[in-house]
Protein backbone atom coordinates (compact mmCIF):
# COMPACT_ATOMS: atom_id res chain seq x y z
CA UNK A 1 0.00 0.00 0.00
CA UNK A 2 1.54 3.68 -1.06
CA UNK A 3 0.83 5.42 2.42
CA UNK A 4 -0.30 8.57 0.55
CA UNK A 5 -3.22 6.85 -1.04
CA UNK A 6 -6.76 7.30 -0.09
CA UNK A 7 -10.05 5.44 -0.91
CA UNK A 8 -13.83 6.86 -1.33
CA UNK A 9 -16.33 4.11 -0.68
CA UNK A 10 -20.00 4.76 -1.39
CA UNK A 11 -22.24 2.37 0.38
CA UNK A 12 -23.97 2.49 3.20
CA UNK A 13 -21.49 3.38 5.92
CA UNK A 14 -19.16 6.36 6.68
CA UNK A 15 -19.11 10.08 8.01
CA UNK A 16 -20.10 11.49 5.34
CA UNK A 17 -23.96 11.20 4.01
CA UNK A 18 -24.23 11.92 0.61
CA UNK A 19 -26.83 14.47 -0.14
CA UNK A 20 -26.88 14.87 -4.10
CA UNK A 21 -24.75 13.21 -7.24
CA UNK A 22 -25.05 16.01 -9.88
CA UNK A 23 -23.59 14.49 -13.55
CA UNK A 24 -21.64 17.83 -14.85
CA UNK A 25 -20.07 15.91 -18.28
CA UNK A 26 -20.26 12.34 -19.08
CA UNK A 27 -21.57 9.28 -17.48
CA UNK A 28 -22.52 10.00 -13.36
CA UNK A 29 -21.89 7.77 -10.56
CA UNK A 30 -24.92 5.84 -8.87
CA UNK A 31 -26.38 6.90 -5.86
CA UNK A 32 -25.55 5.82 -2.48
CA UNK A 33 -26.61 7.24 0.72
CA UNK A 34 -23.20 7.48 2.39
CA UNK A 35 -19.55 8.26 1.85
CA UNK A 36 -16.47 6.07 4.16
CA UNK A 37 -12.86 7.46 3.90
CA UNK A 38 -10.29 5.26 4.64
CA UNK A 39 -6.87 4.95 4.14
CA UNK A 40 -6.83 0.90 4.94
CA UNK A 41 -7.75 -1.22 2.10
CA UNK A 42 -10.10 -3.56 3.62
CA UNK A 43 -12.77 -5.83 1.93
CA UNK A 44 -15.53 -3.33 2.01
CA UNK A 45 -18.66 -3.32 0.09
CA UNK A 46 -19.56 -0.48 -1.83
CA UNK A 47 -22.06 1.29 -4.81
CA UNK A 48 -18.33 2.55 -5.86
CA UNK A 49 -15.23 2.97 -5.25
CA UNK A 50 -12.63 5.54 -6.01
CA UNK A 51 -9.17 5.91 -5.27
CA UNK A 52 -6.14 8.32 -5.05
CA UNK A 53 -2.75 9.39 -4.21
CA UNK A 54 -1.61 12.87 -2.45
CA UNK A 55 1.43 13.77 -4.68
CA UNK A 56 3.61 16.65 -5.06
CA UNK A 57 2.46 19.73 -6.27
CA UNK A 58 2.84 19.89 -10.87
CA UNK A 59 1.82 23.63 -12.03
CA UNK A 60 2.39 25.96 -8.68
CA UNK A 61 4.74 27.88 -8.30
CA UNK A 62 6.98 28.65 -4.98
CA UNK A 63 5.41 32.00 -5.09
CA UNK A 64 1.49 31.02 -5.08
CA UNK A 65 2.59 27.64 -2.84
CA UNK A 66 3.81 30.68 -0.24
CA UNK A 67 0.40 32.21 -0.68
CA UNK A 68 -1.20 29.26 -0.24
CA UNK A 69 0.45 27.88 2.97
CA UNK A 70 -0.32 31.66 4.60
CA UNK A 71 -4.21 31.60 3.49
CA UNK A 72 -5.44 28.04 4.07
CA UNK A 73 -7.03 26.07 6.78
CA UNK A 74 -6.47 22.16 7.11
CA UNK A 75 -9.22 19.65 6.57
CA UNK A 76 -11.81 18.62 9.72
CA UNK A 77 -12.64 21.91 11.32
CA UNK A 78 -15.39 21.00 13.24
CA UNK A 79 -17.49 24.29 11.17
CA UNK A 80 -16.84 22.42 7.72
CA UNK A 81 -20.28 20.10 7.77
CA UNK A 82 -20.22 20.48 4.15
CA UNK A 83 -17.64 18.54 1.70
CA UNK A 84 -17.94 18.41 -2.13
CA UNK A 85 -16.18 15.22 -3.95
CA UNK A 86 -15.44 16.26 -8.08
CA UNK A 87 -13.91 13.62 -9.71
CA UNK A 88 -12.28 14.97 -13.30
CA UNK A 89 -10.93 13.10 -16.58
CA UNK A 90 -9.21 15.28 -18.98
CA UNK A 91 -8.68 14.48 -22.14
CA UNK A 92 -5.87 12.65 -24.25
CA UNK A 93 -5.02 15.79 -25.92
CA UNK A 94 -4.66 17.44 -22.41
CA UNK A 95 -1.73 15.05 -21.42
CA UNK A 96 -0.05 14.95 -24.76
CA UNK A 97 0.41 18.77 -24.11
CA UNK A 98 4.30 19.74 -23.10
CA UNK A 99 4.41 20.85 -19.41
CA UNK A 100 4.63 24.60 -20.55
CA UNK A 101 1.20 24.35 -22.48
CA UNK A 102 -0.40 22.80 -19.40
CA UNK A 103 0.73 25.69 -16.90
CA UNK A 104 -0.01 28.08 -19.37
CA UNK A 105 -3.83 26.96 -19.42
CA UNK A 106 -3.87 26.06 -15.97
CA UNK A 107 -2.76 29.38 -14.65
CA UNK A 108 -2.17 32.22 -17.19
CA UNK A 109 -5.28 31.93 -18.89
CA UNK A 110 -7.43 30.16 -16.47
CA UNK A 111 -6.32 31.49 -12.99
CA UNK A 112 -6.67 28.09 -11.70
CA UNK A 113 -4.44 28.86 -8.14
CA UNK A 114 -5.33 32.55 -8.28
CA UNK A 115 -9.07 32.76 -8.29
CA UNK A 116 -9.07 29.24 -5.88
CA UNK A 117 -6.77 31.80 -3.22
CA UNK A 118 -9.84 33.88 -3.49
CA UNK A 119 -11.88 31.72 -1.54
CA UNK A 120 -9.39 30.69 1.05
CA UNK A 121 -9.34 29.94 3.97
CA UNK A 122 -13.16 29.24 3.65
CA UNK A 123 -12.92 26.57 1.02
CA UNK A 124 -10.36 23.98 2.06
CA UNK A 125 -9.23 21.60 -0.86
CA UNK A 126 -7.33 18.42 -0.97
CA UNK A 127 -6.00 17.10 -4.27
CA UNK A 128 -5.71 13.34 -5.03
CA UNK A 129 -4.12 11.90 -8.23
CA UNK A 130 -5.97 8.65 -10.16
CA UNK A 131 -4.27 8.58 -13.26
CA UNK A 132 -0.86 6.99 -12.85
CA UNK A 133 -2.14 4.43 -9.94
CA UNK A 134 -1.62 0.66 -10.90
CA UNK A 135 -5.29 -0.21 -11.92
CA UNK A 136 -6.77 1.78 -14.52
CA UNK A 137 -9.16 4.14 -13.30
CA UNK A 138 -12.09 6.23 -14.37
CA UNK A 139 -10.59 9.55 -13.60
CA UNK A 140 -7.82 11.53 -13.50
CA UNK A 141 -8.16 13.26 -10.08
CA UNK A 142 -10.26 13.71 -7.08
CA UNK A 143 -10.80 16.80 -5.71
CA UNK A 144 -12.36 17.29 -1.99
CA UNK A 145 -13.44 20.28 -1.32
CA UNK A 146 -14.53 21.16 2.69
CA UNK A 147 -16.57 24.59 4.24
CA UNK A 148 -19.14 25.79 6.19
CA UNK A 149 -22.94 25.26 4.87
CA UNK A 150 -23.21 29.29 4.63
CA UNK A 151 -20.42 28.99 2.16
CA UNK A 152 -21.86 27.21 -0.50
CA UNK A 153 -23.02 29.62 -2.79
CA UNK A 154 -19.16 31.00 -2.55
CA UNK A 155 -17.78 27.64 -3.83
CA UNK A 156 -20.71 27.37 -6.40
CA UNK A 157 -19.19 31.13 -7.78
CA UNK A 158 -15.71 29.13 -7.83
CA UNK A 159 -16.89 26.48 -9.76
CA UNK A 160 -18.52 28.92 -12.22
CA UNK A 161 -15.12 30.12 -12.68
CA UNK A 162 -13.20 27.18 -13.10
CA UNK A 163 -16.03 25.53 -15.10
CA UNK A 164 -16.21 28.55 -18.10
CA UNK A 165 -12.28 28.40 -18.05
CA UNK A 166 -9.86 27.27 -20.86
CA UNK A 167 -8.69 24.69 -18.66
CA UNK A 168 -12.07 23.05 -18.20
CA UNK A 169 -12.26 22.37 -22.20
CA UNK A 170 -9.43 19.52 -21.64
CA UNK A 171 -12.27 18.18 -18.88
CA UNK A 172 -13.96 15.24 -20.70
CA UNK A 173 -15.61 14.13 -17.57
CA UNK A 174 -16.84 15.80 -14.36
CA UNK A 175 -18.89 14.21 -11.33
CA UNK A 176 -20.16 16.65 -8.38
CA UNK A 177 -20.78 15.16 -4.94
CA UNK A 178 -22.68 17.11 -2.71
CA UNK A 179 -21.79 15.91 1.21
CA UNK A 180 -22.89 16.63 4.67
CA UNK A 181 -21.34 15.81 7.96
CA UNK B 1 -4.38 -3.15 -14.74
CA UNK B 2 -3.37 0.22 -15.93
CA UNK B 3 -2.65 -0.12 -19.72
CA UNK B 4 0.54 2.13 -19.19
CA UNK B 5 2.21 -0.43 -16.33
CA UNK B 6 5.22 -2.22 -17.13
CA UNK B 7 6.27 -4.96 -14.97
CA UNK B 8 10.17 -5.69 -14.63
CA UNK B 9 11.07 -9.01 -13.20
CA UNK B 10 14.35 -10.02 -12.19
CA UNK B 11 15.09 -14.11 -12.39
CA UNK B 12 15.35 -16.91 -14.62
CA UNK B 13 13.49 -15.80 -17.80
CA UNK B 14 13.01 -13.12 -20.03
CA UNK B 15 14.86 -11.34 -23.44
CA UNK B 16 17.38 -9.76 -21.09
CA UNK B 17 20.45 -11.18 -20.01
CA UNK B 18 21.60 -9.11 -16.52
CA UNK B 19 25.46 -8.53 -17.33
CA UNK B 20 26.07 -6.44 -13.97
CA UNK B 21 24.36 -4.83 -11.09
CA UNK B 22 25.60 -2.02 -9.82
CA UNK B 23 24.95 -0.21 -6.65
CA UNK B 24 25.38 3.42 -6.99
CA UNK B 25 23.65 5.42 -4.06
CA UNK B 26 21.40 3.47 -1.04
CA UNK B 27 21.08 -0.19 -1.32
CA UNK B 28 21.13 -2.71 -4.38
CA UNK B 29 18.95 -4.95 -5.72
CA UNK B 30 20.21 -8.91 -5.70
CA UNK B 31 21.69 -10.27 -7.90
CA UNK B 32 19.82 -12.61 -10.64
CA UNK B 33 20.17 -14.22 -14.27
CA UNK B 34 17.54 -12.40 -16.51
CA UNK B 35 15.16 -9.52 -16.88
CA UNK B 36 11.69 -10.35 -18.20
CA UNK B 37 9.54 -7.45 -19.25
CA UNK B 38 5.52 -7.57 -19.30
CA UNK B 39 2.71 -5.70 -19.66
CA UNK B 40 0.61 -8.71 -17.99
CA UNK B 41 0.31 -9.06 -14.21
CA UNK B 42 1.29 -12.83 -14.09
CA UNK B 43 2.56 -14.66 -10.91
CA UNK B 44 6.30 -14.74 -11.93
CA UNK B 45 8.60 -15.74 -9.78
CA UNK B 46 11.26 -13.50 -9.17
CA UNK B 47 14.40 -12.07 -7.07
CA UNK B 48 12.70 -8.84 -7.58
CA UNK B 49 9.84 -7.02 -9.15
CA UNK B 50 9.78 -3.01 -10.26
CA UNK B 51 6.90 -1.66 -11.67
CA UNK B 52 6.16 1.45 -13.25
CA UNK B 53 3.51 3.84 -15.88
CA UNK B 54 4.77 5.55 -19.01
CA UNK B 55 2.90 8.83 -17.96
CA UNK B 56 2.35 12.82 -19.49
CA UNK B 57 6.19 14.55 -19.54
CA UNK B 58 6.65 16.67 -16.28
CA UNK B 59 9.33 19.39 -17.18
CA UNK B 60 9.80 18.90 -21.01
CA UNK B 61 8.87 22.34 -22.69
CA UNK B 62 6.87 22.25 -25.76
CA UNK B 63 10.32 23.63 -27.73
CA UNK B 64 12.22 20.77 -26.16
CA UNK B 65 9.81 18.30 -26.70
CA UNK B 66 9.43 18.97 -30.56
CA UNK B 67 13.72 18.81 -30.22
CA UNK B 68 13.35 15.26 -28.96
CA UNK B 69 11.01 14.17 -31.22
CA UNK B 70 12.84 15.04 -34.16
CA UNK B 71 15.80 13.00 -32.96
CA UNK B 72 14.99 10.16 -31.19
CA UNK B 73 14.29 6.81 -32.36
CA UNK B 74 12.46 3.82 -30.68
CA UNK B 75 13.17 1.15 -28.52
CA UNK B 76 13.86 -1.84 -30.13
CA UNK B 77 16.04 -1.23 -32.77
CA UNK B 78 17.83 -4.52 -34.10
CA UNK B 79 21.40 -2.75 -33.35
CA UNK B 80 20.27 -2.08 -29.77
CA UNK B 81 21.22 -4.90 -28.04
CA UNK B 82 22.50 -3.31 -24.98
CA UNK B 83 20.29 -1.73 -22.08
CA UNK B 84 20.85 -0.42 -18.81
CA UNK B 85 17.70 -0.12 -16.18
CA UNK B 86 18.19 2.65 -13.41
CA UNK B 87 15.89 3.06 -10.95
CA UNK B 88 16.04 6.06 -8.68
CA UNK B 89 14.44 7.15 -5.72
CA UNK B 90 14.89 11.33 -4.47
CA UNK B 91 14.62 12.90 -1.76
CA UNK B 92 11.57 14.08 0.23
CA UNK B 93 13.02 17.60 -0.16
CA UNK B 94 13.35 17.48 -3.52
CA UNK B 95 9.32 16.18 -3.99
CA UNK B 96 8.61 19.01 -1.66
CA UNK B 97 9.95 21.87 -3.70
CA UNK B 98 7.43 23.78 -6.02
CA UNK B 99 7.10 22.99 -9.81
CA UNK B 100 9.47 26.40 -10.56
CA UNK B 101 11.99 25.45 -8.57
CA UNK B 102 12.10 21.79 -9.50
CA UNK B 103 12.34 22.59 -13.25
CA UNK B 104 15.18 25.07 -12.60
CA UNK B 105 16.93 22.32 -10.65
CA UNK B 106 16.49 19.86 -13.57
CA UNK B 107 17.05 21.66 -16.48
CA UNK B 108 18.41 25.46 -16.04
CA UNK B 109 21.19 24.45 -13.55
CA UNK B 110 21.43 20.55 -14.47
CA UNK B 111 20.78 20.68 -18.06
CA UNK B 112 19.03 17.54 -17.90
CA UNK B 113 17.22 17.53 -21.34
CA UNK B 114 19.89 19.42 -23.42
CA UNK B 115 22.56 17.32 -22.34
CA UNK B 116 20.93 14.25 -23.26
CA UNK B 117 19.93 15.89 -26.77
CA UNK B 118 23.21 15.60 -27.26
CA UNK B 119 23.28 11.42 -27.10
CA UNK B 120 20.52 11.25 -29.82
CA UNK B 121 19.64 9.26 -31.55
CA UNK B 122 22.29 6.91 -30.80
CA UNK B 123 20.52 6.23 -26.83
CA UNK B 124 16.66 5.71 -26.91
CA UNK B 125 15.30 6.26 -23.69
CA UNK B 126 11.75 5.41 -21.75
CA UNK B 127 10.85 6.69 -18.14
CA UNK B 128 8.59 5.02 -16.17
CA UNK B 129 6.82 6.36 -13.29
CA UNK B 130 6.46 4.37 -9.91
CA UNK B 131 5.91 7.11 -7.07
CA UNK B 132 2.26 7.34 -7.48
CA UNK B 133 1.26 3.45 -7.91
CA UNK B 134 -1.10 1.98 -5.52
CA UNK B 135 1.37 0.00 -3.41
CA UNK B 136 4.56 1.38 -1.96
CA UNK B 137 7.37 1.45 -4.22
CA UNK B 138 11.62 1.32 -3.52
CA UNK B 139 12.05 4.18 -6.06
CA UNK B 140 10.26 6.89 -7.47
CA UNK B 141 11.59 6.02 -11.29
CA UNK B 142 12.88 3.83 -13.65
CA UNK B 143 14.65 5.00 -16.25
CA UNK B 144 15.47 2.65 -19.35
CA UNK B 145 18.29 3.34 -21.88
CA UNK B 146 18.96 0.99 -25.40
CA UNK B 147 21.69 1.42 -27.56
CA UNK B 148 24.35 -0.36 -29.53
CA UNK B 149 27.60 -1.80 -27.34
CA UNK B 150 29.56 0.42 -29.33
CA UNK B 151 27.60 3.23 -27.68
CA UNK B 152 28.25 2.21 -24.14
CA UNK B 153 31.49 4.58 -23.52
CA UNK B 154 29.15 7.63 -24.56
CA UNK B 155 26.45 6.29 -22.33
CA UNK B 156 28.90 6.33 -19.55
CA UNK B 157 29.97 9.67 -20.42
CA UNK B 158 26.38 10.78 -19.84
CA UNK B 159 25.86 9.72 -16.83
CA UNK B 160 28.91 11.48 -15.30
CA UNK B 161 26.87 14.85 -16.71
CA UNK B 162 24.05 13.56 -14.68
CA UNK B 163 25.44 12.50 -11.18
CA UNK B 164 27.59 15.26 -11.23
CA UNK B 165 24.59 17.46 -11.19
CA UNK B 166 23.20 19.88 -9.26
CA UNK B 167 19.72 17.29 -9.67
CA UNK B 168 21.81 14.33 -8.88
CA UNK B 169 22.02 15.88 -4.72
CA UNK B 170 18.23 15.10 -4.75
CA UNK B 171 18.59 11.25 -5.49
CA UNK B 172 19.04 8.87 -2.41
CA UNK B 173 18.71 5.46 -4.30
CA UNK B 174 20.27 4.53 -7.39
CA UNK B 175 21.10 1.00 -9.61
CA UNK B 176 22.53 0.89 -12.73
CA UNK B 177 21.48 -2.72 -13.82
CA UNK B 178 23.73 -3.37 -17.19
CA UNK B 179 21.75 -5.89 -19.31
CA UNK B 180 22.39 -7.35 -22.79
CA UNK B 181 19.83 -8.85 -25.32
Amino acid sequence: MNPRLTHFYAGLEGTWCIREIRKIKGPSLPDAERLLITDSNGNLDGKWLLRGVRSNSRYTSAEEKAQLELRQEGLGRSTSTFAVLIPIKKTEEWWLLSQDQRREIFEEQSKHTSVGLNYLPAIARRLYHCRDLSTDEPFDFLTWFEFSPDHERDFDELLVHLRTSREWDFVEREVDIRLQR
